[in-house]
């Protein structure tokens, strides 16, 4: 797919004279305000795969071949880093790709609360730019609106999502919790919200709209999966992660509340004593593996994975899409499995 | 001006039957949703003048008399809640209207960073509301846009005020700084947004729109400098608050702003050393109000408030606008001195 590394370039590049556009209006006001947007811009174009921007490039290219969809795909990156700079805040994150946090970064000149203070702020001013870009694009005032309705529905779903991430505890979570967590964390915001911009502003007939949520609901959902189970049984010299974060951080995943349901009296109580342990021995974490291999919930979420990504596949092989967005899709619900 | 209660009244009553109805949609899915909802709303509706949305409601009614206006205005009082909340954890507040903030809320049942996390989330979740309800009015797409291009346009002035406002330390601002800062932080948001929007959506002639904002400007930069002088000189039995908490916190205003370059060495390097202490004695504040009267600004500050609501209602005084929409900014204008 070479085309991708096009597309990924010229999304870069958009984003990068966006932000600089930005910065250059305020040039002048207060050195803070330049900080501030220095820092978002940095954070923002330090790398990331761009999957949110492609996805709705690509769902548009199923049924359009003008390239007027790429300006309104920045404001799904937008959208990512607002999130993420304040999801860096929630989770108490020191890195980022690699590279310090907002909040982090301030705090080399502030102190902690000053530090999470500026963070807030970069990620709310981050949230309006989102709008921005889709006022700003080649629309008509009805299909901007359109693209906005999804941005909204978009933010409401991850914003609840998070929610329910953040403040319960894990083993208070059911399997149908953790199903609804996936679709309004992660399916909604990554590959739902993406391909209802993208296919909607290229106009696309209804039915199949339709089947591309198929597929988007599905891919959506093993993406996040996948990445649970490879951010404790992954390799971490591919991923690049340490694999007991989520254990430190007690993450609720389908692979614990799956163990919890299906493994013994004495083996769940192992789990709750250790899962969300800071100071986690690397023989606990062994041992918390095995208890998750042995139960059958390793291999009933790999299988999962699979089910889904054929499931999403299906749903969109048969109907007639153009070659270029179609074979994104594809690809991509067989890469996920590759991403960490 | 009777009908303004009325006006006040059924923003009230929008506005809890738009967040009721969210409750609703979401209800079963978590109880932490629920709960941040709840909070929400609970937050939103405990009180408040309703400044913004009445704002709006009357600059669109300088030029028509239907009430479609009103359900747009309840989005610049979401916006409130949005920036409020965020606010609230930024200055450590622990009350807001009489009541505890969010995240003092949360802390009765969370740990201090997890009721901060939900108070971001309740932020976020309030900002993308404001979209829901511009989409949702009964105006056209174009006009819709034109409101939202408004809405994205305050948002990010704000949040660069706010950045001015929280970073900085206030020995560092100039007059004109503080100038900037009080337009970015509250002039937009306040008074040239909602008027905005009002007067936009109203299909107001683009010279009268302009003589608009000229009032808008004055008048809410007036509004500021007012709250300033009487968070520190006003009676705490009228205004609700103690007095000592500008002091504390260090706040950045003119009234210190201009006494710093009008006292003697002396003077300052007192103001230097009690101008933000969290312990300042009620001695001290007493020194230090009696400093900023000597120096001629605490008169420089009341004078500029008289001249800017004379300005502002210089403004619109001679332009033809509907009586009913008129009266109100022009009676508005003198209010903002009773207002605290």
């Amino acid at each position: 797919m070479e085309n991708i590394e096009t597309y990924r370039e010229k999304v870069n590049s958009l984003l990068k004279s966006f932000l600089n556009k930005k910065l250059e209006k305020n040039r002048g006001v207060s050195p803070y305000i330049n900080n501030l947007i220095e820092n978002l811009t940095e954070y923002t174009l330090r790398g990331g795969k761009r999957i949110r921007p492609l996805t709705t490039i690509f769902a548009y290219k199923c049924f359009k071949d003008d390239n007027k969809i790429i300006d309104v795909s920045l404001s799904l990156e937008l959208m990512q880093s607002y999130l993420l700079i304040h999801d860096d805040i929630m989770d108490k994150s020191n890195l980022r790709r690699g590279l310090p946090t907002i909040h982090k970064l301030y705090e080399k000149e502030f102190n902690p609360h000053l530090s999470l203070s500026a963070a807030i702020l970069a990620g709310d001013l981050c949230s309006s730019y989102i709008y921005d870009i889709i006022l700003e694009s080649k629309f008509s005032p009805k299909e901007k609106i359109e693209a906005i309705k999804y941005i909204s529905w978009i933010l409401e779903r991850e914003i609840l999502g998070q929610t329910m991430d953040v403040l319960p505890n894990f083993k208070e979570l059911t399997e149908k919790d953790i199903w609804k967590l996936y679709e309004l964390k992660t399916a909604t915001y990554t590959m739902q919200g993406p391909i209802y911009i993208g296919s909607i502003l290229a106009n696309a007939p209804e039915e199949k709209i339709k089947k591309l949520q198929e597929y988007a609901y599905n891919i959506g959902i093993a993406f996040q999966l996948h990445d649970d189970v490879n951010g404790i049984f992954g390799n971490t010299k591919e991923t690049g992660k340490p694999n007991d974060s989520d254990a430190k951080e007690g993450k609720k995943t389908l692979l614990i509340t799956k163990t919890l349901e299906l493994c013994s009296k004495e083996e769940k109580e192992f789990i709750f004593k250790n899962w969300g342990t800071k100071e986690i021995s690397s023989k606990d974490l062994e041992t918390i593996k095995k208890i998750i291999k042995n139960s059958g919930a390793f291999e009933y979420c790999q299988k999962k994975v699979n089910e889904l990504i054929e499931k999403g596949k299906s749903s969109i092989k048969n109907i007639e899409l153009r070659q270029e967005g179609k074979t994104y899709l594809l690809e991509m619900a067989d890469y996920i499995k590759n991403l960490y």
